[in-house]
């Protein structure tokens, strides 16, 4: 069987997030529901990350089994007509028969924007974290060098996640500022539940003095969601960029 | 009285335009509301362009009369509080009592952004012309800068409108490309009834190869609206800046 892998960009306001669910309307759903009329193989669509309602993706990959020959470009075009238009597929390439989008994923980045502005922008409706008092994002951008390394990043996973392995090595984090908006980008092999919106939660705790940048390793190291930041709310969240080895 | 100048942002794609109608959403109705809530002088909001339904701005100012003494910074979060979130007051400023947002100011310039690509990308859904084939943006840029000068534009004016007077200065055009996005930039001292996107769909018929570049002139001359291209769909089109004499 031919395994066809999809780069997709979407917009993540209107879904319940990327996986399939009754009665709610999701990125996998519709996904699912196009490949299927198109291709007929009853064959499950592969994500590369389970990510949460709201949250929006400028990189995403998912894969497929098909008996079918429809050409890679015409899945593109078939595809897209069948999807809702906050999803884009942007191309499709053949790999091999064991790929698998999530399982042989390398590294992921992150971006989390934040419009540090008292007015919102209109454009960026849903696609920002608006945050009205001024950020120091020297401040942040020190505080996150301290999540990279190979850590325990358990004081950063929501409760109630049932992952086992909290083991999670991050190997880029910084804080940029661009006019009104502020950017945290973040690379590691792996994400845990929330990890990503808890860890900028944290650096705007940083910024208003309620955590010292230097205490970011104490937390870490305690394993203990408490002590670490809020979770920032999923509209600024992106899913930016999927690794794989080849 | 005082008189009040607002300087807006929105996103056009819910509201029927800025002039207030009966029955259907508009940006005029909106601040008009919010004006009459807050300050309850019974004063109409004067706005500096009638924006098409769909079409967005960057840049919009509007003003209004008033005996109370609100601040103009209470006044930007009082109004943005009363407005619908694809509407955003970005400033306020005191100005002359004679002062007029349309009849006072000197020279807009609008762009038009167009997607030439086949794939769309859903973060800019409602916010481009998407156009799939591929477009020349230098052949579009050697048409556009015959628009520059002062010529009776009725070719350029959809029929139907009531404009008796249709000479206008043009006094920047050009098209650009940034990647997959086309932008064409027009800036003149007025514009007609959907002048900016006729010009438009004018350039893409220039690249089409079915509008000769030289004959932009005569084209203009002929105060024919039926030689001038097609009118491009309102969403790619942006009022961007608005400019008075103080």
């Amino acid at each position: 069987m031919r395994n066809l892998r999809l780069k997709l960009k979407f917009v993540g306001t209107k879904f319940h997030g990327w996986q399939i669910q009754e009665n709610a309307k999701s990125v996998q759903g519709e996904i699912q529901k196009a490949v299927d009329r198109i291709f007929g193989d009853n064959s499950p669509v592969y994500g590369c990350s389970r990510t949460d309602a709201g949250v929006h993706a400028n990189e995403y990959y998912c894969n497929f089994h098909t008996n079918k020959t429809i050409p890679c470009g015409k899945t593109v075009d078939a595809v897209n007509a069948n999807i809702d238009d906050d999803i884009s597929v942007i191309s499709c390439d053949e790999v091999d028969a064991d790929f698998h989008s999530r399982y042989d994923c390398k590294s992921k980045e992150y971006i989390y924007l934040i419009r540090n502005s008292s007015v919102r922008d209109p454009f960026l409706n849903g696609r920002v974290w608006l945050y009205k008092y001024k950020l120091d994002e020297e401040l942040m951008n020190k505080a996150a060098i301290n999540f990279i390394g190979k850590y325990d990043f358990a004081s950063f996973c929501s409760t109630g996640s049932s992952v086992v392995d909290t083991v999670r090595t991050v190997t880029d984090a910084k804080v940029e500022r661009d006019g009104d908006i502020l950017k945290f980008t973040v690379s590691a092999d792996g994400f845990l539940y929330n990890m990503v919106r808890i860890m900028t939660g944290t650096l705007v705790n940083v910024s208003e003095n309620k955590i010292d940048p230097d205490d970011i390793k104490k937390i870490i190291l305690s394993k203990d969601r408490s002590l670490a930041g809020i979770t920032a709310p999923p509209q600024g969240l992106y899913l930016n960029r999927v690794l794989y080895e080849k």
